[in-house]
């Protein structure tokens, strides 16, 4: 009734806040999650989990530690840092204990790492893993996209970044530190030794920090094919992280390892990122701590296991290209990790004509609400809006259930499995009608496990 | 040789790193592991850890979800927040799961917290716990340290906090936020209603969000007393957090929750710190989100446990705050949580002139060096540098390992128990040999396990 005497607010009425959305990968298994719950039809390619049990043994070992209630060093426990060295030495990075440092996931010491730069500008992979960018505008950086050179993601291509660094500091700013992701996501590839070589010698010409996400090293296809890590070439300002997540599937336990430089500045940013992480998370959980010491050590079942699990990436990850491949895609063949990374830009005429689509957000929930395809557009990588490209994260296709995923892990030819081969026709049916151009579909009307 | 030909550097010779030193309660934590490593006496009181061992329930509840590897949403299961809310519920405020966000520690939620919010500086309690004030800097807002009243540990003086927002504004800043704790550290006293509702009334006019940090909630020493939440008189502006690493002794599991505000800021709050959450740290470990929504249900065997720990704290603070008493030392009794927090202020002739200790840092430094004595000076805690106040954390006192601190759980006198008498005499006289203004003490050579 009085409303209309209220006075204007002379200050906003509660603490200005972020306005930040949840991380899009995590926000697309949400919406997956939902229309299952509604019975509605899903084809979950959005979330990048790599879809397989635990190991037992890992479960064996986090039960024999579960007792462990108490803090230990905010660095991890000195067999966590001494199996991780070992993990790297045995990769040809031989590494000091004393430069491991532990943290709830390698995304958080991620985070941790920028925090750690008090100041400049962030250079990362066009296209690269959300977070990337998310994370240094949270620290207070600006993360500067630079291209990659074609079929090698994950590297900004040495030239442009030089290039970025110059115009950057005409500009009166400065760039830092560059992030890569050996291999990559989104694309799943990896780059050339020759290009991270150059990628190295921009940065020791600018005294860059690289920081390099490894976190799918073990994850390339062919197994002889050598990961060119910067840590070889630039060790004194590479950092180097990994994690359980991927190539072990435990990415619900939240435990990363960094392997900082040696050297007075590698010594610098670990106490650096020491004193960061104890003032935002003290330790990673000491139970899981121990069953990650186990892990690290690479003990010959989960090396098999890995093994195992690398086919099965590799197997649908191909199958998957191809299917988008035969429908007219744009894509190359898949080298490492879970991912596709095609580019429906051939069929962009009928894509608009047809289904009003622009955009790769667009074209993403079109694909949701018609189909209940969930995949994730180019632009949340850092790509133009008008990009055409989605990563695609088949993992869910391996099984609804751990007896499913077992015997997909198990079997010589999973793309024969029914529920994968089932999974993979009814992406060419969607692919088929998308591109076709025919918009009244029934197609997003049959139900689908 | 040819140094002296060496251009001078035009700019960093890398990138420039924030120097943090690590949170100075787990850098005591590593100095007592040194001198312990090192054959040196050793009378550790310096680590706010419950000093208890895990109740077997959680570590049952642990290992039954040790194979659950997959990433889950990022405020956490449903189960643990229905649990969480059911927890305040239980202590009169009633919560809906929905308002609820779990993540790797407390400690990380404060952070996100602050991170959540993108403009003002931060109101904290003098003395108060180590982390909020850095955690403030890292988040590129001002702390903003006020005194509490006197007894009132844990919350800045309503009045005082009035006049510094006011002052703030004058000078074109502003105070956004206000943390309090509650019970308090380092004090382990718990403030008045009375004076909470008065700082909930000046927050309300100042349109401050309230963090209220409840971790020692469970564990006032008098089972009777409540604790007077802010989020029962301010309920549309508070966070409250809390832990499974105090009342349970779990914090080695890195487990904590916040409870968002209801209505359409705290709703807007709760939306920031997930979408901080999701690229800081993604979700807390899996397994330990199962154990703590057992925990938060309050099985009446962890009621007990928790009823038996808050004797033992209530009975080992109570009795060092004694000896102080007797040195000569000011000190309230202590009535929550596990903390002393002796004043050394009346000796500071004696400790001046015969030790050259003129500032908390020296005092302390002398202890650790004379003694092997741990402590943390006032000023770690946001205290004048000249303040002669410690934190005392008696709680490895409790034993030397599980057997021991078991029977002190058990113990209707845990004080008599041998090892706890042998360490508090020890205490009684250090504080002797300090007061008395002997230099030459042979006291510091003695063995001490």
């Amino acid at each position: 009734m009085s409303a209309q005497h209220t006075p204007a607010p002379s200050r906003p009425l509660h603490p200005p806040l972020r306005d930040l959305p949840v991380s899009p990968t995590l926000a697309a298994d949400d919406t997956i999650a939902r229309r299952r719950r509604e019975g509605l039809p899903v084809l979950p390619l959005g979330f990048g989990e790599a879809g397989i049990p635990l190991h037992p043994a890992l479960v064996r070992e986090l039960t024999s530690a579960a007792d462990r209630g108490a803090y230990g060093p905010v660095a991890g426990s000195a067999p966590l840092r001494a199996a991780a060295a070992g993990y790297w030495s045995r990769r040809g990075l031989p590494t000091d204990p004393g430069l491991v440092v532990c943290g709830p996931g390698s995304k958080a010491l991620l985070f941790g790492l920028l925090m750690s730069l008090t100041d400049g500008d962030v250079a990362i992979p066009a296209p690269s893993w959300v977070s990337y960018a998310a994370q240094a505008s949270l620290t207070g950086a600006k993360p500067v996209f630079i291209a990659t050179p074609p079929g090698e993601g994950g590297v900004p291509s040495p030239a442009l970044l030089a290039d970025a660094v110059v115009r950057a500091r005409s500009q009166g700013r400065s760039i830092r530190a560059v992030i890569v992701t050996l291999p990559d996501n989104p694309t799943g590839t990896l780059a050339s030794e020759a290009t991270v070589r150059r990628l190295c010698a921009v940065a020791r010409e600018h005294d860059l920090l690289i920081i390099s996400d490894e976190i799918y090293r073990d994850l390339v296809h062919d197994p002889d094919r050598k990961v060119p890590s910067p840590a070889a070439y630039a060790p004194e300002r590479t950092v180097v992280t990994t994690a359980l997540s991927k190539h072990l599937a435990a990415g619900g336990w939240r435990l990363g390892v960094a392997r900082l430089p040696d050297g007075p500045f590698g010594r610098a940013l670990r106490a650096s990122l020491v004193g960061v992480a104890s003032e935002m998370w003290s330790s990673a959980p000491a139970p899981i701590q121990h069953a990650a010491a186990y892990a690290f050590a690479e003990p010959p079942e989960l090396v098999a296991h890995v093994d195992r699990s690398r086919g099965l990436h590799a197997a649908v990850a191909r199958a998957v290209a191809a299917r988008f491949s035969d429908a007219g895609a744009r894509v190359r063949p898949p080298e490492a990790a879970f991912y596709v990374y095609p580019d429906l830009g051939p069929h962009r005429e009928v894509l608009q004509e047809a289904h009003g689509i622009r955009t790769g957000a667009d074209l993403c929930e079109f694909l949701l609400e018609r189909y209940g395809m969930c995949v994730l557009p180019g632009s949340a990588f850092g790509e133009p809006d008008d990009a055409l490209r989605v990563r695609v994260a088949p993992t869910r296709l391996y099984g609804e259930d751990d007896e499913q995923r077992r015997a997909a892990l198990a079997a010589l030819d999973p793309v024969a499995l029914p529920w994968v081969a089932e999974s993979l026709d009814r992406l060419s049916e969607i692919l088929a009608d998308l591109t076709t151009g025919v918009t009244a579909s029934g197609l997003h009307t049959a139900a689908i496990a």
